[in-house]
């Protein structure tokens, strides 16, 4: 079996070597993620600059590739270049993240990205975050991967669907099992903060804070709430289709 | 009436320029859009890096706010910064895009995402898009957002949910109509052509194709090639609920 890992925090990341460390006994290991961190970066893929691509060593050892770019840019480039006439991936895992990607923050995440394009791809896959930026203990998250790979692999998704995973950043005693969960929807009261430069120019910090985050324990952010593991199955198609049905009623094609 | 107005091709854009001369005389146009273009930005937002502001003048006149940042940062910092203590817009329109936003496309699309951050705003908000590279008559598209305007605004779409529009590049006489669509899913063929620089470190540039676009005449990229404009309603929940009942049936919590 071969072991597609990704993420967005950027291939020295210590969420990454964990994932590595964690999956190593159940396959080969092929990794390819992001130079430099990418958090935030969204579903981007690069169009306008060519890619570049240098191996990665860690204590003298190859560990994957580096690539300048998106994590999309990296599944897309080791499927169709790095890997061209190799094997494909039997699975892609993106992580393990620094931070929830939780609600509205799926649209944003690049590690959700990731999987999105393993999807796109008709490769098993999932991202796994972590919902923390302190102190970070992966192994709950790591022991979780181990216990959901060989799930996924026995119970194919639909086509184009993947994992989102959140895990709480409790010790492993504390984690009150696993909520399958749907996507937040609370949205986000933002503030910049805006500071002047030397030249006296304004310049604008986003920060800000989700508001109104739903009860309903079978939304991601609240199973987080409640330290519990989160999963979200996702996909890639954004067509509203009740809206569809409403929209055949609107007047177009009479008025033109 | 306030509509705001952005795009992902940047502030200087002609595509922009057409929009805005369209909207003109239906109330307050106010721009903030990135100061460069930012195509295949995704849904991205700058946490890592300050914002920056300037205002932008066309022919001496006031014209926008160029924002050094994604399409989603300019609806967020408009929203929250600039029109801080102003009345918000009760309209978005992003576009017109130079190139189509259909297909798998629309998750890697600026023009879409700052739609979507307009829907997650509670702002009725449109993407408009026009399906050609070259040489481009923006008129049918500006024409078909006047008419547009007043269907979205006298039938309210639920919370959250937006249109993806796109308009074939053919003389406004050869559009044969609107048809209503959902987003295709055709996979891309993606090829990197591979470089070598003069330092003898090979880069690789992303080029591809869709393959197999479904000939049903409700999918986008089958309305475009038919010489329709396409709506397709789009929404931010990326929940796949037909699977979350699956997943129910897993056996997570007995193994733990």
């Amino acid at each position: 079996m071969k072991i597609f890992l990704t993420n967005d925090d950027g291939i020295g990341a210590p969420g990454l070597a964990a994932l590595a460390k964690s999956v190593a006994m159940l396959g080969e290991v092929f990794i390819a993620a992001p130079a430099t961190e990418m958090s935030a970066v969204g579903h981007a893929i690069t169009l306008s600059d060519p890619l570049k691509v240098k191996e990665y060593f860690k204590n003298g050892v190859f560990f994957g590739y580096a690539v300048n770019g998106t994590p999309a840019d990296c599944v897309k480039i080791a499927y169709w270049a790095l890997l061209k006439d190799q094997p494909k991936p039997d699975l892609l895992i993106s992580g393990i993240n620094l931070g929830s990607n939780t609600g509205i923050n799926t649209i944003y995440s690049g590690t959700v990205s990731a999987a999105t394009e393993g999807a796109i791809l008709g490769i098993p896959s999932f991202a796994i975050s972590l919902a923390t930026f302190t102190k970070p203990d992966f192994s709950a998250a790591a022991d979780f991967t181990q216990k959901l790979i060989p799930l996924l692999l026995a119970k194919p998704l639909p086509r184009g669907v993947f994992l989102n995973v959140n895990v709480p950043a409790v010790p492993a005693g504390e984690i009150r099992g696993v909520q399958i969960t749907r996507q937040g929807l609370a949205n986000y009261s933002e503030d910049y903060h805006v500071r002047t430069d030397p030249r006296n120019t304004n310049y604008y910090w986003l920060t800000g804070e989700k508001m109104d985050i739903e009860a309903d324990e079978t939304v991601d952010d609240r199973a987080i709430i409640d330290n519990k593991i989160s999963i979200t199955p996702v996909h890639y198609d954004l067509t509203h289709y009740p809206t569809l049905q409403e929209l055949k009623k609107w007047k177009f094609n009479q008025e033109s």
